[in-house]
């Protein structure tokens, strides 16, 4: 929908300097912008891309200087950009209606203006919101439940009993409530440990494409509110995620383990079992946490075995010197070593 | 089904104390646990947990007392849990009969029994064994073949010519048979070495969610009886993989990788092309195995590259040390180092 | 298609000794092969396989000699079968018409010859090219766009708006066009970053299963024409990779990280963002590109942080020699050290 620069400043309680009557329907970069899109700049080194653009509105940082534009200054013009383009941008409805090939069970419910897309299957029991949209070729398990206006793009699959808060967006292909991973061998073959769980998450969560949330062994997997994961991500069972943590790509979380309120995970990071990374704390990509460990609220750890950053510079640091260092020390001990390969 | 207390010592050879028909219906955790359902309690440390639980039966490890509950003494409670939920629990059957939205081939071949959920795809010349279950979405292509009692959880994919053994159980979204990944550059462009072989997975094994297996080059690919892999798993062409072996989640195995019988393998391993581990060898989370490497039955491996356990660990003490035991050595070579940065 | 041993070393540019009119049919490993089956030797170490083969045609590399058989003498046996694989072999088509069950949206246009799976969901505005495939199940969103002879197996999800080139494979469970991950904190909750640009694949580019490619934030995610990309491979918004550039399975690129042509990016390789990995460049398995980095034309990367592969090797020699070393250098320096653990 269109707005006036005058409106967008209210909305975003920005400094208005220019035409308050400027129209702004959307959202692009300085490159791509038409006229009546919003840009940002959030550095003085972005002014010059930012000058030449086709854009007549744009959100600028304080002491950012942009001639010739209708200006709203904020403090931070990346989130002003951000909460403009929610504000601005409603995405095109991905299902309308109850499509006719879709498999509805006789005892699923529908809440109003649920949309069902093409193929999709909707088992026995299954409680589906209102405003809910729901792909082409979703499957909804046996008595899964899904909360108001949440999107199932295309080929999500939630095993029986699972359980999605509202406004909730489950990305193509993604995997909730599967089997989680556990056996007990007994010398000669593995006994699957039961995964009789469930699993639960929560308002407005985000998870990504072909990602995989397992169910409980004996109780609840739980993804927090507001908690936004990424692309091919594996949630083990009986993971607790707080509320509004951030997890990359190819991470992946192992049974039992507990993730904090507000911790930020980088991608292709390894949590071993039973730990425990608190509220705030941040571990950095490819990072492998050992089993049992506790990363303490607003720490920030890297590595495998994963330690605190600072320490883990310092080693590392320690062993680029090595080489040079080495040669000197090697002779100083007077000792033959035999080389390692 | 219930059974007795009595009737399940008796399955589990466990001994019994307490009451010999108080019925035993389902398992669970000690809080979610009702009446009926048995508790299992391996650690003196979780006998509070225990003694609070609504559960009437539970079984115990040696040595722990459990006052006003029906006890069932075995040696190794978590496997005596396991073996009592697989014979008291039947899982729902995911699929009951032929969906009329299936697309079966005339010339496909189903066993007596078979169920097929809807919009699922079997192509010409396919196979389904007697009571098999295939999945909403699941696309069986031309020739693949399923043994008895095989379950395909929605949206999975065999491609054309994979072979399945008897009840195996493949989650969702996993995909058997692509081709491989293989290519000879020329110099200017990749030709795509031929992926012409067969994936065969054997009898009780169990493929978790999003996992990929592809199809041999020239030959097969393997996965032998009795193992489980976990979500997000990549197994390349060519690789064999023994029986009753574990592969946690989001590990890769390379071309040609062999992988022997009992093996464990963490998350996040990566095993590279042209390796073996071999029978009972265990490889820990992130570890990183190099071209051609050979780990011996029974060794245990971490890192990257992956070396014994004990010299990873020897090896990253003295990382450790060097914090404190480098700036002393600094000083006594006498030596200006540049810093690396 | 069969050819005589003549055609065949006509085509390859083969010294031809033996029997020319040999006819050959398709390609097999030593082992499998027919007597119609082309096999190849590359090494004298497999000269034993081969000659107890089948196969009565063999490609021999320079100075492998092979008895018995008719022999194309090349200089590159490995190319020159993939080469041989790619002219004498031509798969089974995937689909063949357009499936009744399909669902094709009216403003959706096909090309002559295209053939649409059972159970396909082609949106409006969608273009299919002239002789594509498209599998079971794919689902291909509002206004993409998709070149001749193109392959979608089954599963494949084409957010709206996705680009493909011609003659692309992309095989089962891909998702292309995903949203970015991205998002703004307000220091309560996380705003989403408008994830609204597009996505764009080249010609020519082969695609794994169950990878994701997300579509670009503001502007494009671009894969070059050429490119191979394995399974469970994560490409993030705003990444541009060249053409003819290999990415092995489990490997993850983050934002607006560039990789050039020609680059050889192992497994389980994470890239930070905005990274550059320049043509040619090659980055070892399990590699840790720290954000922001560049990797030079040619050079080969290993370790996290990722650093020239000799730099890599000289640090791990030096801290396989600290057991050997450390404990004189301990008593040299004269110091109590505290164990770390």
């Amino acid at each position: 929908m269109s707005r006036t620069a005058r409106e967008l400043a209210g909305h975003l309680g920005a400094e208005l300097e220019g035409d308050p009557a400027a129209l702004i329907s959307g959202v692009a970069s300085p490159e791509s912008a038409g006229s009546n899109d919003l840009i940002y700049v959030d550095s003085a080194k972005h002014v010059g891309r930012a000058a030449k653009s086709a854009a007549r509105c744009a959100l600028l940082g304080p002491g950012i200087i942009l001639p010739g534009k209708t200006q709203l200054r904020v403090a931070r013009p990346k989130l002003a950009f951000a909460q403009a383009a929610a504000w601005l941008i409603s995405a095109p409805a991905l299902v309308r209606g109850v499509h006719a090939t879709a498999v509805i069970a006789p005892t699923a419910r529908l809440g109003p203006d649920a949309a069902v897309g093409p193929f999709a299957v909707i088992e026995e029991g299954a409680e589906i919101g209102q405003g809910e949209q729901i792909g082409a070729f979703c499957y909804v398990g046996r008595g899964a439940r899904v909360g108001p206006r949440t999107i199932l793009h295309p080929h999500v699959t939630l095993y029986a009993g699972a359980v999605l808060g509202r406004e909730v967006v489950i990305h193509a292909g993604s995997v909730i409530g599967g089997d989680g991973f556990g056996y007990v061998f007994d010398g000669a073959r593995h006994w699957k440990f039961p995964q009789v769980g469930s699993v639960e998450i929560g308002d407005q969560a985000e998870i990504g494409c072909n990602t995989c949330v397992d169910r409980g062994a004996l109780d609840a997997t739980r993804i927090g509110s507001g908690t936004m994961i990424d692309n091919l991500v594996q949630v083990a069972h009986n993971v607790h995620v707080g509320e509004h943590s951030v997890i990359a790509a190819q991470t992946g979380i192992s049974g039992s383990s507990h993730i904090g309120d507000r911790a930020v995970i980088g991608g292709q990071v390894g949590i071993a079992d039973h730990c425990r990374v608190e509220a705030g704390a941040i571990v950095g990509a490819q990072a492998g946490v050992p089993t049992g460990k506790t990363v303490r609220p607003g720490e920030v750890y890297w590595g495998t075995p994963a330690r605190p950053m600072s320490k883990f510079k310092e080693q590392y640091a320690w062993l680029s010197r090595l080489s040079a260092l080495g040669p000197k020390l090697r002779l100083l001990s007077r000792t033959d070593i035999a080389e390692e390969d």
